[in-house]
């Protein structure tokens, strides 16, 4: 028998009317003969009011409790929709993290599951019994209830599907799929019908929002099939699998974006080994997040080092830098932007080598400067004018042909 | 060390300022040098809230899922508490049922509590924490939630104090005690210093509303000592100890009583020995609240049966009794009211023989027919007509001398 994970989000299950739709649709796929296994998030908006509760507190809500706080968004969700289900004359059965049990570290906000006991759900199944699990929390070898982080529910519904082998894991979404390039940026791009974990990994780090990251990275790492699919419409989606089964053939999959960077230069630094570590560490150990980082290659023993920071924790990293700078001896610090990474993503550039060329031809023939670039096993990103990126976009998407699918690939 | 259980209800958290003054308390407690196990209700008007949410997704909610559903109330409660005791400098830890674990059957919404294990509280305490433990849940065998009922979060806090051989459990509610009767009703009431669990059960079955009458059992049954207190104003409040313990000598504690009820009397009856069955038994099936059933002595093998039932049921009650009337060859039944129940009640009337006739004659110094009267071991009901309730109440409550406390006793 067929074993489906569905996972609905917050904008799912935000209403008790999108709570009763997510019921009929559960209910229609238990009637077609599968086992059901639902995963779901807090209401839209319920973990915003649990925090906003945490935070007329207390200053700074943090660890333990906080988790037991807002693990009760998903705990609402479960019994509605196990209600809802149940209205509609199947049987159904709710479970918390303690339940199922979903065993996780004792990192609060951020724990990682450790393993999952799917033997109280596969009983319930066996019952012909609809199970409904709470997304996003777990428990800790304590008994403690621990949250997974952003994205938790996502990852909660992978390892459930590994857990289980289930057949598919479908993450219901507001979006119908994973899309060729942002549709607002760029009105030719396509649905992709099919992608590779590794070609999603790297679209969803770049800004993609449909899917969190450590899912898909769990799911690469079980082989669990991701099925991306609209929650208010019907119709397939997009299917993210194992490389092999992925029989699209251009070289390119999609082109991400990511905007709101600043880029610091630090110009004339003594090209020693620790220069970049002295450089970088005063500002990785202040937690900003450093992204494309470039060192360029040294003239007469300096040589400059580049990267890109958020932009509201740019000044901050510019005052760090400026003192490792100082002691290195280092000509001056620049920072300029607002700049943008865009990224063009598809395992074909393993094998397609000409790639990286057309990337640069593409934004040349527009007189769009890079300002710096980095390429990744299955990715090319180039930092350029945050002004310039709309145009960037829709070159690359038509430059890699990608409003026709596969039909890209001969050409190239 | 001492140790004791303080039990906060709905509208002692009913926001985060409330919440952080029961922080505030619990605290002092804790400075003061005892250990402090802290149980609470959810936020008053929350449980309400996830009620609606319920009954929005279907008609009629019930079961597990409404369990699991509602007892989030408390979980928000608990880590709020918990998050404020820290802010304070305190060390806190939040439980919930099945981290403490408190065992109930699985009548889900009525749950019972089976068995309590300390251990994990116990050892919190030994660190100096202080244990904060979601009132009105429990777990069942199979590990699912369940809730204990209206005023469930009391019977936690008097069986976590019986697991934990407490010294006290305080309940804090916004009244400051126990009253000789409703200050409303009769402006010369008094509060009371002391009270036996016995007196307080005929007096919060009859109608008082400060804690819940499972709680005064089991606190009763296991000897534990509660302290009614109000959380918003300092200083004692009404003890309610073992009889033993209660040196107050008056015959009479309070004075209590309920109202909306209606009289249903069935007249001549064949007095057999099954007659009252007959008439009584499709009232009690239906699930009707039968209260004060008197059968009158009877005449020439007649005999007259009357009781009580809520205004609500009335009538659905009378024609449940008009059909067994009919069975039986009763001459009729009639329906009148509304009456109320008026109730003194005291441990002294074991010894008192003279308190039904003082009750008695006050009503009848008044001019207030007895319609019924009932009498038990420590407590005497008369029904009256409804409209005269305020003026039965002062009346006994000033024959007994309750302003006053023990005075009365000895001119009895």
């Amino acid at each position: 028998m067929t074993l489906i994970v569905q996972k609905y989000g917050g904008t799912s299950v935000g209403s008790i009317d999108r709570i009763k739709a997510v019921a009929r649709r559960v209910v229609r796929t238990h009637e077609a003969g599968a086992e059901v296994v639902v995963v779901v998030s807090a209401m839209a908006g319920e973990t915003d009011r649990l925090l906003r509760l945490a935070a007329q507190t207390v200053d700074r809500p943090a660890g333990r409790e906080l988790d037991q706080l807002v693990a009760t968004g998903e705990q609402v969700s479960i019994a509605l929709l196990a209600m809802a289900i149940e209205d509609r004359g199947h049987q159904a059965r709710s479970f918390l993290a303690h339940q199922v049990k979903i065993l996780t570290d004792d990192n609060f906000s951020r724990a990682r599951i450790l393993s999952i006991d799917p033997a109280a759900i596969l009983d319930r199944l066996g019952e012909r019994k609809i199970a409904v699990v709470a997304g996003f929390q777990g428990v800790d070898r304590d008994g403690d209830v621990t949250t997974l982080g952003r994205g938790g529910s996502d990852t909660t519904a992978v390892a459930l599907a590994a857990a289980l082998r289930a057949d598919v894991c479908e993450i219901y979404t507001d979006v119908d799929g994973v899309y060729t390039t942002d549709p607002h940026v760029c009105p030719a791009a396509r649905k992709l019908d099919r992608i590779s974990h590794d070609e999603m990994l790297e679209l969803a780090s770049l800004g993609a929002k449909v899917l969190h990251i450590r899912a898909v990275a769990f799911a690469k790492k079980f082989g669990v099939p991701l099925h991306v699919r609209s929650s208010f419409v019907d119709g397939p989606g997009t299917w993210i699998a194992a490389e092999e089964d992925c029989m699209e053939s251009a070289p390119i999959t999609g082109v991400t974006y990511a905007k709101d960077e600043m880029r610091l230069r630090v110009m004339g630094v003594p090209a020693t080994a620790t220069a970049a570590r002295d450089i970088i560490a005063p500002v990785s150990r202040a937690g900003l997040r450093i992204d494309v980082l470039v060192q360029g290659a040294s003239v007469e023993d300096f040589c400059d080092i580049s990267f890109t920071v958020p932009k509201a924790e740019a000044q901050q990293a510019k005052e760090l830098v400026e003192h490792a700078a100082d002691d290195l001896g280092a000509v001056g610090v620049e920072l300029d932007g607002p700049v943008a990474k865009v990224s063009v993503v598809g395992v074909g550039i393993r094998t397609h080598t000409e790639v990286p060329a057309i990337v640069f031809e593409t934004l040349a023939a527009k007189d769009i400067p890079v300002l710096m670039a980095a390429t990744g096993e299955i990715k090319i990103s180039v930092i350029i004018d945050e002004r310039r990126l709309t145009e960037a976009v829709q070159a690359l998407h038509e430059a890699f042909d990608l409003a026709h699918g596969s039909a890209g690939c001969e050409e190239l």
